[in-house]
């Protein structure tokens, strides 16, 4: 495995982005901006001519693009999650084995699932940049969008650590650092980090019977409706079709009303001290981040997945990875 | 009652405020700044002490205090709700007829019933200053505390309009600006808005099935439960007490589960873009008190008690009351 892709390394793999939109517009900018061999292709011919005039080369049709990738390139899928799970089987035949193909959605097991209904799941990698989405189209995308952007890599039970490891290289060569995770455990951990809060915010503010004016001076109601000034459409690309909301919103609801009922009977002391203590562990995460123990994991040892995911779970994270020599340089946080 | 307290205006009225923590020892150091003739008293030996030294002229008892304050003066119990609920009938019943008594506690309703319990009721004028408070303590109070403080001052049936207005000129002439609001409105607001958005926060930190780690690059998750950072006790006396709360948890988890059912059926972009508009619409609001008309209520009109609610309603405020003249100059949104 250490040598597979060391040609590759050295030379820079050609990157095709298939969606030039907001991140994969950004993307392609920064892959450009570093000497990769980037193609990419858009639906619309205006954003065609709008990247061409920033300098990367586009095809004029996908099937164009797709016919003359060279071997070991990377396709990134940089699309909303319908027009990715219909994409996903057709480029995995389309293209040859050594080709791999990932992704920019924000769900991750529909397109595993996706990939494992084709005999090319093994070149599926799963990828999700955790950058804000506020604006959308080529036109806003910028060369250092994802700079610092932490990604998530999906490691399912037909990853291919190879091919892992050769997005991960390219994913930490141009912009951020990837928490690795399983497809489920990625959804899971989304469905109540980001989509439940939305669905909170968008639930709170609509309200019910209190007056607006009241709420100027909270900032407890400011904070938690903040993510409902999100344009609907942009909200609704983000939640839709995760597996895992509704269980998530159920739990919620069953933690909601054994609340209510802790409030009933004056009992509520512990659910606060609880919460208090909860985020507390999550800011010292966050602080924790910027004082982490370096270590290497090697990738063709036979439980290097099973150690990334260990790291990822514990808050560490890959910071770099070299395919010639399969190994990830991983920050973990100290015992 | 345009002249009733002319000469209390000239002078300036006594203030005697109960509890010197973080509230009352600020509006105290206020007040004192101001010229006003205000004495204090608190159970905490060292921190009668520490106000002395701060200029604060403190009584060694409650009953000393009370059994000495000029007749107009206006008695502020500055003291959690529980330790309120105690004080208020006893307050009322040794003070003399001309004396008002104020509050500054987050709920109002239990103590507008406590009131309406004594023959004292039209001497109590509820008040409720929006004021941050992650610290407590006379130690922690500062004069500038409550500056541009946005307050509630209740306006219920029993509530007499020209003592509303002593408080509200007092308010105004210390620090900030007052939404005039019944005490039960307001208990649904804050219930909504401030009480409910620290459950949720609680609940959310807490979580169940998520790697904390990945929650670190989720702005929605860090919005949705930073007032989980509060200290636990400060968030218990926050939300304590409040008889509205119940109902309105129960109201939210109910349209929760209708988003749940909006999410299976696919029908949720509605959801969506209703919260969008309820989020900007108060974002407007909180926009547009910065670009209002002002007007002037007579407060010896007979609707001016609706009025004054009304105003508060729409997101007006009183921005100064003069009782000489019994008029009250409020800015209100444009129509």
């Amino acid at each position: 495995m250490a040598n597979l892709y060391c040609m590759a390394t050295l030379t820079k793999p050609t990157v095709a982005v298939l969606g030039l939109g907001l991140i994969g517009g950004s993307l392609a900018l920064k892959a450009q901006s570093l000497g990769y061999d980037v193609r990419g292709f858009s639906r619309d011919p205006d954003t065609r001519a709008a990247a061409n005039d920033a300098g990367i080369g586009t095809a004029d049709s996908q099937d164009e693009l797709l016919q003359q990738l060279p071997d070991h390139a990377l396709v990134v899928l940089a699309a909303p999650l319908e027009p990715v799970l219909e994409m996903l089987p057709k480029v995995l035949d389309q293209t040859p084995e050594s080709v791999t193909v990932t992704d920019v959605v924000s769900v991750k097991s529909p397109l595993r699932d996706a990939a494992a209904r084709t005999p090319h799941a093994h070149r599926f990698v799963g990828a999700h940049p955790m950058a804000g989405t506020s604006e959308s189209g080529f036109h806003a995308a910028r060369v250092d969008l994802l700079d610092s952007a932490r990604w998530v890599l999906t490691l399912d039970r037909r990853t291919d650590l190879t091919r892992w490891a050769q997005v991960a290289q390219i994913v930490t060569a141009t912009t951020g650092q990837i928490t690795p995770a399983s497809s489920d455990a990625h959804d899971r951990s989304v469905a109540w980090i980001s989509h439940l809060p939305h669905i909170l915010a968008e639930t709170l503010a609509i309200g019910s019977d209190w007056q607006p004016a009241l709420g100027l001076g909270a900032g407890s109601f400011r904070d938690a409706t903040r993510v409902a000034s999100t344009r609907p459409e942009l909200v609704e690309a983000i939640i839709a079709g995760n597996p895992h909301l509704d269980a998530t919103l159920g739990n919620y609801i069953e933690q909601l009303m054994q609340a209510r009922e802790l409030l009933r009977t004056g009992d509520v002391a512990g659910l606060l001290t609880d919460g208090h203590q909860a985020r507390r562990r999550w800011e010292q995460i966050k602080d924790e981040a910027l004082d982490q123990g370096q270590v290497i994991v090697h990738l063709d040892a036979p439980d290097a997945a099973e150690r990334l995911i260990a790291i990822g779970t514990t808050g560490g994270y890959v910071v770099s990875c070299t395919t010639a020599r399969a190994t990830a340089l991983v920050f973990e946080p100290e015992k």
